[in-house]
């Protein structure tokens, strides 16, 4: 006899990336979904609220005191309102791919200066970052994976071959997002019209996704070998799903054209979801599907530009979070995403 | 010595076409901006607000009591909220155009069905409906115009020349709108995410447009001609500006593809703002005018179907608002709208 | 032992709707691609030419004498070129589904009026117009199959069943048409430049697939009952993939709401691709999909507006055609294809 | 007694700037339109091929022999074909205004690696490149103005007070342009299908913008203080019109936020088309307008971004062709722009 499928909570499935991993969790051949839970939203069907999907589960109230024979649990609140959630889970033994960013950044004075106050520290320790493609071992044996966000997904696969080679002296990320990035609530600045016709960079100053590529360039990188200089510009387009990190990076040493297709090539050549690739991606090439497709080009003897593109809500939230959460239950990365 | 402008106020400066209505009386080589107000937005200035726009003003409390020497006024609020203000200003003397719903119905109970409550029915009497090429003379004359919603405009200036003719035996009207045309709060669903690649029909059961073109094509027809079958249905495309009605007209009498164009041509021969012509108009061609473009086709002996495109904010609200007001004070229609 | 998968061979595997046809028969699980063929792309890999699909097949020319062990064939070829091709096919014993117009229309004269000469007018008498939910049982026996257009497919799912009750006194049509429906040599009158922010009528005074509706729709009806009016005039607007229908019918005979509702319901309750809704459903909705959603609304005592949204590019074109081919196999009708 | 208006001839103005540039000069209240030509298209009313603008003009095939009375010439024809042309036109004693790269590079080398060959090098001497901004006096004195590409206006406003000063170290220019950029003649790259929901890098090995961007930075800096070390990668967005170039500058030495500031304030303090705004600028700011908006960000000790926005087609192509012909026929250079 075979096992039963394992049972997944997705919590806060009203937004966008929460209703995608539902959405996913309900279709997917080797789970169940147990409940998908909102608390602006209870009582409406899912397939009411976003009409393009097909899952036809009523929206609950979250209540943990009545969760039971639960096995895991995507969760997509807030940043800042996810800890407690989290913590309430993993209280009852739940496995947990965490949407938000409470549980991306190691540092608590970091988290505070972009998030505020962090509820839960002391879960930190055992959480795991979870860049799939990165952290394979440490993700398979996590009871805590903080799902990265839509921004460094996209930049750290780009960067990480160059990064783990110590090859990065300096670097720029000009990154554009689909609208749906910002999430369910944008108002008027999200609107159509606001949107349509337009292209508009922002954060340029400082955005909170630049930390979380930091830690992880810096984590990446050999010892003693990261100068930490990361200059991060997102713009938001006229799209609805669809991310395209372009990475100029300042080579530390030359590698030339050759050297640099073969360590992208190879850096990838086990990954289902990194397309190396020898032209330059579209976002439409990988929209609605979990791939990040990557092309590294040579600049003259010491740059590089790097291009990555991903759809936001996919590989950069609730795809990424079933990848994550596929290992963590002992199954193959990519059930239920091809 | 030439006389001084007139000065006028746009009160409600904040949506998109009270907004758009003081762009252009700010930039109007005739009027003067005395003042424009938002209830919600006081101390922004304008192109701030709207950085399309280049009307470098601060939007301001309204406040009655301290106006002086305004000659007229376009006021923008909401149906329902536009009535007492409309009301004050009418007392104060002032020429007024009123873009909201509160004085384009000449039935209290039918304005009660889809609006509520009215507030000053006793202004009625005496408000002009601004469908400018259907009314110039009344316009010209009126205190207070009541500038007519943006369905109606196309629809109408689509259908008068049958009507008046006492052609229109029955008719159907498939209208298709850009999403500004449904106002600055439109919330989720006028979110980028919910409208690109998207069209959807709304409104099939009814829509308050329909009383007011039910209402001016039984003015516009002959006495006793008119059988009142319209049937109006919009949806709402994946565009900013721009309006197209579709009207398919059973006609009471064969008139055939010659009369037709005939009929079309002369109707509007004088009119600048209206533009016969033979192939059916895209939305595009009319953006940023005043412009209607207007195609009748016959299909036939006994049905014909006329398209006119115009631009919502434009000739729908804030264009058409600036030429009534034009007339009202003794301008070229035209003026400060090419 | 299991039975091998049929063979099929995709001939016009270049434009939009055979592309898809190639990608869909390539994943699906009861069918093998024999080959995807092209005049124009021989040697050129679907996944090249289309970055968003996966098919990593590559193109080849069309050699009717060397098809060995090919059981069937969709042919994207465009009307007038298909004839010849699907008549070897035939020859050969192949199962054909033909997405071109070249079998669609029973008479010779009417397809010549439209379309030019017809090269194989003897193969029409056994041809089956392929609106799949319509025509099962003959479906499944037929050897060639005309997929209908997108336009009709919409339309008519939206009026069988007012049609086949004898209760359609006449019919206006609005539709309305993403840019792929116009195939992949548009030229400039399908740049990005011309299509966004626009919205244009076209073909008022007579469209090719305005034959094909009347066809239907009195094939459908009781007999006699057929007074054949209808209107329809289709739009093109700034989409990619997605097709609405607005169906406006003036009853034969009062039906009511319910009645309404409750005619839609039954005739597609076992019809795992139509969903018939409560509100006017979006194309978004539907998109990379087969399903076609319908909602019927009573206006007044002898109106009733049925609104029908289809990807053009699935249910339309590539997606009914495996829909049809699956019959025509002996596979469930939705192998493939969910 | 006035002057007459000088007449202007648009050669080449079936396409997309030549179109504007028509258009523009025909409601230039300064200027009158001698004639629109074109090679492919002649005997067509431009406001026909292109039903947004209201010029009336039927374009001609271009006869220099016939030519009588005419003061200046815009020519829109492709980089390569326009020095013929050109060179015809200085022949006649016409001041021209050149959209082509056909003049712009000031090395014959440079020029072919990109173009091919050079029909008129003798030319190249006087020809003064016209990025109007950085050259009035050259521009107002030149017989031959080469009107800058659009991705190098962009990019060069938002370079040029840093490159002055000696403080460009190093740059990366990431660009993005709508899709109108292109050209009339895009095919199946530029459909709207192959564009909606898409956003693609290209030309990162090189793009014919560089060596005119380098040429021009080179030009503007101090002496002996240029590197050279520019990378310019250009992206395609879904946009009809509309270009955002974000530069992304190592400093030479320190400026800090407020130098930085002050050196754009007062860079273009008297420049009526370009604004230097707090807040990074959108595309749809400057649409259907010849300005250029520029926001410069201090990151870091050593880094700064620069964001430039324009209408590739207005600031970037034919308003600034406009705006170089008021200045070499003696006119205020806002003239008939605004």
């Amino acid at each position: 006899m075979s096992e039963p499928n394992p049972s997944v909570i997705v919590a806060g499935a009203s937004g966008y990336a929460g209703a995608l991993a539902a959405e996913l969790v309900w279709r997917h051949p080797r789970l169940e979904l147990a409940a998908a839970t909102s608390r602006t939203h209870a009582g409406v069907r899912l397939d009411r609220l976003y009409p393009r999907y097909r899952i036809p589960v009523e929206l609950t109230e979250l209540d943990l005191d009545t969760i039971e024979e639960v096995d895991a649990a995507i969760v997509g609140y807030p940043s800042g309102a996810a800890a407690s959630v989290v913590a309430g889970m993993r209280g009852l033994g739940l496995a947990v791919v965490d949407l938000s960013a409470d549980f991306r950044l190691r540092e608590i004075p970091i988290y505070q200066k972009w998030y505020g106050d962090h509820g839960e520290p002391d879960l930190l320790t055992n959480a795991v970052y979870g860049l799939t493609e990165l952290e394979h071992a440490r993700i398979r044996d996590a009871g805590l994976v903080a799902n990265p966000g839509c921004y460094p997904t996209a930049s750290l696969l780009a960067l990480a071959p160059l990064a783990e080679r110590g090859l990065i002296d300096s670097v720029v990320i000009d990154a554009k997002s689909g609208i749906s990035g910002a999430g369910r609530e944008g108002g008027e600045r999200d609107s159509f019209v606001s949107v349509t016709e337009n292209l508009v960079p922002y954060g340029a100053e400082g955005h909170r996704h630049l930390p979380e590529i930091e830690q992880e360039l810096a984590r990446l990188a050999p010892p003693g070998q990261w100068s930490g200089r990361v200059t991060f510009v997102p713009h938001r387009v006229a799209l609805d799903q669809g991310l395209l990190a372009s990475c100029y990076v300042d080579l530390a040493e030359p590698i030339g054209p050759e050297g640099l297709a073969q360590l992208f090539a190879e850096r990838y050549a086990d990954e289902p979801f990194v397309e190396v690739v020898e032209a330059p991606p579209g976002v439409r090439d990988v929209r609605e599907t979990n791939l990040c497709r990557i092309c590294a080009v040579s600049i003259g003897e010491r740059r590089a530009a790097v291009f990555a593109a991903i759809d936001n809500l996919w590989k950069g939230a609730a795809g990424q979070a079933v990848q994550n959460l596929n290992l963590m239950l002992g199954l193959d990365q990519s059930e239920g995403l091809l």
